[in-house]
């Protein structure tokens, strides 16, 4: 198993769980559930795959991806009740499944031979689709748009460091994990230290 | 007019007219009509086209599922105030289109040569992306995922069942027959007897 | 330059702009401008390629595209507070960009040789699809769904007189500029002057 699919292997598991969690806060049933979890698991390396026409798309290559998505779904059908903070534990998860889908996305458009800009396109699409689509689909205020946290920064900030470690020479590994390490890094210090940017405030008009 | 050619034409018709009874509950206009119809009746194909990369997608092969749709659109837009109910004649307009759309998102699976879990993702996908683009489009709660209601399970069920069919060397038409019965049946079954899979709980944390 | 690739880039940069609008009244930070400027960019004409096939997509193959929406987003992010009213900027920017993406989709499906139907439809994908994600992403009511106003009905109006054009053997040029002529010209009408269809008015039911 090469480096970028154990990436897509690991960002499908986790978004997934991350898609499961959003079903419990919608009180759905086991398909519900897997429904949800497949949509989010696969949905960002779908629309990437489809975007850099990649044929056939990573999950129908290899199905097995369809069913660690569903146990995922299971487990949290199961457990999810365990938790003390749905809420929280969503954060996080979304949080790991953000930076290795990244790191994912980074990846095959570089393997691809994609330019920089493509590249790092390609690191937000992958990273943040599956979550929009999870969150516009339940009906959830999307994270990417949340106010005075980092997201999308994030992802982009990882795929930049991707590109920097690929500029210099460094192997795919190392990119990968400087990008997965780098978007943790951002996202874990905005929702622990509230890091964040400026962020825009209409002021009156000139007279 | 092969069978699965005519299974797109009955979901694209039955579809394109649920989106019409959206339209005239948002009450738009004759041409927000056949927006939300052809969105709807050919939304759940298109994806599935475009990720099973048929080319051309079926509705620019055949332009007559535009006219089909228009046609709906046009005809929901005279008529809709005959109907008494008119969000009981869109939850069973939507069950028939479902049950149909996923006989034939299934059955150009198989007939591409896919393995059953591609099968069944597309019989979902057909299914419900059609539906679910009108929703989230029209900002109505997504049918998908109504608390307490059998939807994405019926597709998935009768997904089943068409690659059931198939395995057991059945002929394409009784598979798409088996798939769109088994698929009402449970839409129907839940719409007049509420069945229904238990839904998630939450419980208090343990201590 | 060729004339449609001339038109792909005033449609980008013009619904970049609302792009950011929209992230302005979202109180986003920079990353998030973007975020929303490039997908309300490069979606209507990434969907367009998508659906007709087209290797690479067009922001793909030159990404001098997203570097002119991130300056669009940059923009805005510094100057929205000189607007008096953020809102009516919006609706006139969104204006300006429907009638050169409408222009310019159908432009592009009639130089790819598409038939008439195929014509129509990806004039108005083309020109409804970047707004329609920008205003699903943000939790907006579409402006593609809004009572009492032209604006899916400009698209197509705007893509039958290209069709037309082509039809009576005019040059592409005309043909573009005909198409923007009238969808502008239909939706500043629909503005400022209330310019309306008929809307579907439940009547009660019949006894």
């Amino acid at each position: 198993m090469t480096l970028l699919v154990l990436l897509d292997y690991a960002a499908v598991v986790v978004f997934a769980l991350t898609g499961a969690l959003v079903a419990s806060r919608a009180q759905l049933d086991i398909v519900g559930f897997a429904f949800l979890a497949i949509l989010t698991g696969v949905g960002g390396g779908s629309v990437r795959d489809v975007l850099l026409d990649r044929n056939p798309v990573f999950w129908m290559a290899d199905p097995t991806y369809l069913a660690v998505a569903s146990g995922a779904a299971l487990l949290v059908f199961f457990t999810a009740h365990l938790f003390e903070s749905r809420y929280r534990a969503l954060l996080w998860l979304d949080a790991c499944a953000l930076s290795v889908a990244v790191a994912a996305g980074a990846g095959i458009a570089q393997s691809t031979g994609q330019g920089i800009a493509v590249v790092l396109v390609m690191g937000v699409v992958t990273g943040c689709m599956g979550g929009l689509l999870r969150d516009v689909v339940a009906n959830e205020v999307p994270l990417v748009l949340k106010q005075g946290e980092l997201y999308v920064t994030c992802a982009l900030t990882g795929s930049v460091a991707s590109a920097l470690a690929v500029a210099l020479d460094a192997p795919a590994g190392i990119a990968a994990l400087a990008c997965a390490g780098v978007t943790f890094g951002l996202r874990a210090g905005s929702l622990l230290f509230g890091w964040r940017l400026p962020v825009y405030k209409s002021r009156p008009p000139r007279v």
